[in-house]
């Protein structure tokens, strides 16, 4: 029997957080055959639930440890432990929100003129209890996906739906009234398992692996030789909290520095480095960073 | 304004619903940018809905007429008038059945077993009446999908589960308890549309344009040249309800024959039909049959 | 040497062409390894050419017969001989135009706003002798492509570009000004072909065949059983230029009839038969018509 | 327990077998999960063989029915029972010839120039034999597949491989020598399965529908309306072996002409038909015909 | 003329093998019109060869180096002399193995209990050999293919079959009896190959970049910065063989380590050097190791 | 208003252009939806162009940066100021060139025997003024693609070509007579805005991080531990342009070298440091070098 049930979010996160497994050193498998799939720990035992049904299934204790979203976290209102954030997804880099959708010449510009509306949406317990702590009196019904479509055959007065950028949105002549939600990826913790000392040192030994293997990905390694007069100028340009590493060359004139920075930042640093008197500038990608 | 909304069922039906009313005479054409199928009818707009939601849309009018199956119109509990059942699927020819699947070693052997358990459906509203009028108290819960992985993973006693040939379950070590409903293709529509005159015509051509292109699936033309001395012995095989077309050959010592049989029976037919003395047996397929 | 050197057009109409060719009579393979697609026919070599430079081809007699667009007939000028419209394509029943498109904002809001202006397409002939025709001076420039997204991208003030709904402009919010040019396909042949008897005869046998192809597309054969009283209300109803086929069937009392109707006509037809008396209505699928 | 095994060949004439008997009246369905596909007739059991095991697994009777090529049967060397030839495959109507193939440069020139050689093969003990009966001595290995490349690469000094237009072994420098053997496919059945009455009986009535199938793939319907004075010209230019079915129409001016011909005479005869005074000439498809 | 010709496994490990000799430092690029794939090395000349042909290609000369399986090189009872065994695959890290497979119900339990039954496989001198080595008398047959569904059926008693997890075995009803043979993949030279110095070097160099290449797949290079006081507990956790390269940073109160570790074990070592002092702990992907 | 416009080729260099782009910093990103690539730089505004359009609107200053090839630019004779070349391209190292190509046994044996004769080539312009510069006279038609068919087709003499290895061409028969144009893809600005220092900078920067990327696909990190008498004899083969970074070992015996090498090089020169004493040896990819 292993020690940690883990629920692997099935369907649109699946292949990334597979992937993000990987990285940060577990093996996992799923087959067509079965349901559970393989992770090579003695430890873990996988089970591939949608993210919507996490939360509940970690609240009840069949699984200890589950990745889900912050908004189906809210909609279920299942009492979890939420560990850390983890933020990775395919496509963009941009947060995803829940917003509130009416045609463009829809006479609602807030969600108070909700009143007495009918609203259709996946999230129906999260925006019944939004609407309610603004005294706001509409019947939310259940959606079962294609949400915009219903708005615009004109099935419904507003839809509530996620976008990242919105543009699909806009591009069925819809408009966006507000933001009700910005979501993110959460890795959640029955609060029990937190109480056992084993399993909790299980789920934090994934959460440190895997936020190492996140943080990898946004961070690379930069090295550079630099001659002895410039090593001054050239350190000062580096962000690192610690100093970097410094070695010499064989040829003792020149000094080797190493340090990690913001892989976004490489392309306004490099040439800095260059004119400061750094020569053989070298970025390597990182794996894991703790 | 067309005077009817008709509703196509989206997802797994879609294509073959779109195949059945070209055949039927409409072509409808789902486009990637918009959510309104066109329609080649005037009198007719098309809209995109899950099977799930039909029968609400029909009821209360928001659509008039619409594909769906007779599992969510009970699941919906929606008031809307059955105009007739259309057998068509691309996969099999069996019926769909939802069905009260357990572990191979579950000791739940009746659906009376499944007092205080929990079971995990789709079709929640249907499951809760289907135990509440055997009088069977138990917890059933929403499944979002992948249901039969739930009971797989122990994360509930059993699942309601719609399936044809019960392989899928059986492979993935499973047991089926019992049936609980036999579902099918319905046309259903709204009650108000049936008493206006002018919908109402277009719901009855439509119903039996759809009824002719199905009924011509099944069947198919069966032509032969018969000596006239053969002629009863021929005609004593057909089934048709009315006697088949003869004709004249050119040459007037022979009779050519026509009639329509089932496909299914044609195999069995023609060798008979050969050693009673027909000769020059044809088939063709039909597009309508009314 | 065979008699006659065919051109079908290379790219969006290459599979619509060959199908069409199959109906009609001539099974014609592309290969990937070579450039002429074999034909059933010894009397005809085929060559695969894109549309823009069919015209040109066969009015030099490289090649004697070729289907392609009146659009790139127009933009070659060649003299070519129209032996017949072909009207055939997988996507819509609409035709084709070439349209002058502007951003949503441009002042452009007639074709003679264009003076002075920079316009891209790839129908450059066409269109400067469009606008010297108006005595309109503007610059047009030839676009490899991807036309539209210029006038998005403001590197020119209108694009000249072929449509079917306009939706895809739409889309990107540009605005169609008006439209310079309806297309369609058209058969041409080499004028001094046309001149030769051998190749004149192969040339019209295959307008024939493709002719009675597509007409048979258009079309069924609607057969249905009468009893004699009910013959002439329901033969009133047909719309066939020449009388129906009457036969007896086998039981005296009945009538059979077979007649040819437009396919689009039938979802309204049936019923009305069917009201007059009409039985066993039955809708065969045509290969070709004459 | 089926009346009768049947072998469906696996691999690249899989499909079309599918569709052949489809045509002929049984629906058979191969499944992932298991390997024997289903066919809508209890008295059959089918399962999926290769065609180079489908002779061997019929003579020892493990089935008594089964379709695979020439070629194999005498590679086997099995003794079955030929019952027809059936002339179906997707690619092309040619027909598969296993062929001696060489280095364009190689100086063998006859079969004979092969004494003292090295030949790869997957049709070893045909090779052999074949040979063998010629007095030439070499040796014949078997090859695994992408035989070809072996004699491309002087593994060997040459190969005996399928083919049907030679066009894939020019294309790589290769000559073919010579002929050794034309293959199609063919029905075989058990010898002790045709001596009993009721196995007989299906086989026969198998071999009778597929060969309905396959002849109506080359065969059309042609019908025409022809005024009484044209009826003896017209007639004179249909092939039919019997008289054509002629039938009056309502308007008494007019006959109708109903006639079977290859379908590949249909573009030079519609021509003749038209100029010989016929009009409404329409051409239908048929799905089967004895 | 090139030094050396090596023969790539075609098929199954072909695509693995191309992206292994590329991390290798040899790129092999595959092309559809002719049989010799490209290498950037004028003394290499490959061939793509199935690998069951491999070895007895290499033991006669025509290649003089190959990678093929275990099971093949003992099928072929070819003479060859292996340079090293190569563990690389795309689905699995389990190793594949030849199992005796029999029906769920079949009364065959030990190998032993093949005598006198019928058993198919595609490895057949080897499991005749295996067979006769423990004096059991079974008839072996061939099996070109698809051989589990030989046992499905009944044709024969028993298969050979080779397999990873077995799950596929299982899932068909169907049980493993016994291992016959655990196979893996080999690189194996010719014997003469390795007699000529100039060959034997280039096989040397290809055998040890290969292994770098797979070595590297399963280490990581770890570095991270340590106060100077906790330098020896760090170390204390590092299993290197050799001491790990330890720098000084610009600040001088702390050390920078680098070391090579089991990609495996780092998710338990990171927490544990986190633990023990270390900071900024990197892991870098490593493309080879010798 | 971003600071700089720059032209991403749309087409064959698409995929491989953001690819490069992301390695060298920027992220850029396509949409379905519209033409305006996002790229992660407010500075920077992407267009998607064609490579035959790029440097005319460079050279107007529709666009202030772009890449394309140079047979593009020489075809356009606009006035751009090349920044570098840029070599990158999926399928090959070797470089594209425009070739003339006639039937294999055409008269045709040097570009001077063209004259009078008709040649197609989409590369017109640039055609013309290669015959005009050696005075020979003939007719250049533009192709708008499959260019190859028409001199295999025989509808002209001759045509131009672009290819890497001339495969396809030999493999229908055509014979390359000589090369035309070696071609490459350069990175191209419009000369004002190299005179506005803000855009100079931002171009500057662009290109140094362009040419560290493409360098870091051809270089590697080498690294070994070396013993303390064997260093000179390890460093002596080792080409750095600086000498190697050297670092003591935590065991003092041992030293490391890191150096960077050409990746095509390690195979050969990782026997020789190992034959030299080296140990350990790692090779590391590297994200970019300047």
């Amino acid at each position: 029997m292993p020690l940690l049930k883990l629920g692997i979010p099935k369907g649109s996160l699946e292949e990334a957080t597979i992937e993000l497994f990987a990285q940060a050193g577990w093996n996992i498998t799923a087959h067509a055959r079965n349901y559970y799939p393989d992770i090579d720990d003695p430890d873990i035992r996988c089970a591939l639930i949608r993210a919507q049904e996490m939360a509940p299934y970690v609240e009840r204790g069949a699984l200890d440890l589950g990745l889900t979203g912050l908004d189906w976290i809210l909609e279920s209102q299942a009492e979890v432990e939420p560990i850390c954030t983890l933020t990775y997804s395919k496509a963009s880099n941009r947060p995803s929100r829940w917003v509130l959708v009416v045609p463009q010449d829809s006479p609602i510009q807030r969600v108070e003129d909700l009143a007495g509306k009918k609203i259709a949406t996946e999230l129906v317990g999260f925006t019944k209890r939004y609407l309610a702590e603004r005294g706001i009196e509409a019947v939310v019904e259940f959606s079962w996906g294609a949400t915009e479509a219903k708005v615009v055959e004109g099935l419904v007065d507003a839809v509530v739906e996620i976008t990242e950028t919105g543009s699909t949105i806009r591009a069925h002549g819809l408009r966006i009234v507000e933001d009700l939600l910005i979501t993110e990826t959460r890795l959640i913790a029955n609060p029990q398992a937190m109480q056992d000392p084993a399993r909790r040192a299980k789920i934090e030994q994934i959460a440190l692996m895997l936020q190492a293997a996140l943080r990898a990905r946004h961070k690379v390694a930069l090295k550079c030789n630099v001659p002895a007069e410039c090593l001054d100028a050239v350190v000062g340009l580096l962000p690192s909290l610690h100093a970097p590493t410094v070695s010499h060359l064989y040829d003792r004139q020149w000094l080797a520095l190493e340090t990690i920075v913001d892989a976004a930042s490489v392309r306004d640093l490099v040439p800095k480095l260059s004119a400061a008197g750094a020569q053989g500038i070298l970025e390597y990608r990182l794996n894991k960073m703790v």
